[in-house]
């Protein structure tokens, strides 16, 4: 059973470099965009009102990513993002972007839910209403 | 014994999000300059005219990294690279970014140099004379 | 009359700094997005074919902008763009976005059609197809 | 008599389009760090401690820049910034970017000192003792 969130992102002129092929830290500023889209659309709890009003970061302290095949100027990417844990104040995700059926770059990423003091981040556990949302997106195997 | 490529970046304002940190992403975009200063001041075959000239790139298919403690504006990284092995076509890096001794960004990274047909990514030989350079970085445990 | 190409953009957490607001250089970014869909949904002509398989180019060689109001996380800028002056190879292009009937950003921008040679770029007349699209955006005063 | 800020900066892989060329709103990433630069070397008042301990801001209003050649990977841009015009609040900045004499990009661009409240930006005054350090940095022709 597959319980994902599902979005597109273009591949921009911006995202290029001289070889015409994504420059892959640009696949991290998608991935992230992705994730902002899923907080909106699919936890229904928007990033902006966390970060800017609540002052609660979701800092990545992990990252593994495969690039498997090169993308290229204006494709379209389907991404699917997946919970594969949920800890106390962590979040693994799994996030894969295809084209065309061909997978070109999964993302394991590793989130925390962190108060943003001006001097110090400090995780904090995953606020009750966020949490029971991203159970939707617990991926099953 | 330690036998590392090293230099500093400085974190910039284009580099920080709006929790006033560092943007996981940007520490990509700040690896890949140590990459290319190693390329041009350590290996002494500058990678513009290896993408330019040549039409040779060096592309990531791998990463993996650890993001330990939070970086902020004008806060000065010191960089260390190393090559943890060195294949065929590719070459597993790890660099390293420090501040007052504080380990900041951990980074794994496979690189493999391809020929950048137009329509193609096809995987070559590293070239002698840079595969001879690099074995200077070999990190030897 | 208005006589222009119309979408929208989000203000990304790429896009903020640390004071929450929008990073000027980011607004060129989401401009040239702009200008990347007009090509494509306004004049039926990708620019990637136009980059990538005939080697044209649009450089920006001059441009004028204004930041009227701040922008910030997740707001929706509402883009039009309209052509100010139809040259030989330039164009002259006025780009708005606004936020709730809120003027934010007013970018006069002239882009030059040109011929990607390795070492050098050079002027070329617009392409006939290409031009005669455009006029249907030419702004009537 | 000519009183300028002077510095360097790389074009780096991750400023480079798709036509091996620098992306034009890179140039403004760039011009940004000049900024920078000169607040801490020039004036003596890092632009971190502005934003982050005094939440001073110096969003950029008006820029009006002119690209009159093209600059490439691994270029080093020698830059020129003086100030135009010092106002109560807002300053008028012209920038130059040279490379082996010929003038690559010029920018004018007024930047405002501002107040950031989370809501709000509202300008002030440049602090006397930042005033005091910018008039050495007057263009007198």
């Amino acid at each position: 059973m597959i319980n994902a969130f599902i979005t597109t992102k273009t591949v921009r002129f911006e995202h290029c470099d001289p070889a015409g092929l994504i420059f892959y830290p640009r696949y991290f500023q998608l991935s992230h965009q992705v994730i902002e889209d899923w907080f909106k659309d699919g936890l229904g709890h928007s990033h902006a009102d966390l970060v800017v009003n609540q002052r609660i970061g979701i800092p990545t302290v992990h990252v593994e990513a495969s690039f498997l095949a090169a993308s290229r100027l204006e494709e379209i990417l389907e991404y699917t993002l997946q919970v594969e844990k949920l800890g106390n104040s962590s979040v693994k995700l799994n996030i894969e972007a295809h084209h065309n059926n061909e997978l070109r770059c999964q993302i394991k990423q590793v989130i925390v839910f962190s108060q943003l003091d001006p001097q110090d981040v400090k995780s904090m556990p995953i606020p009750d209403e966020i949490r029971t949302q991203m159970q939707n997106f617990l991926r099953i195997e």
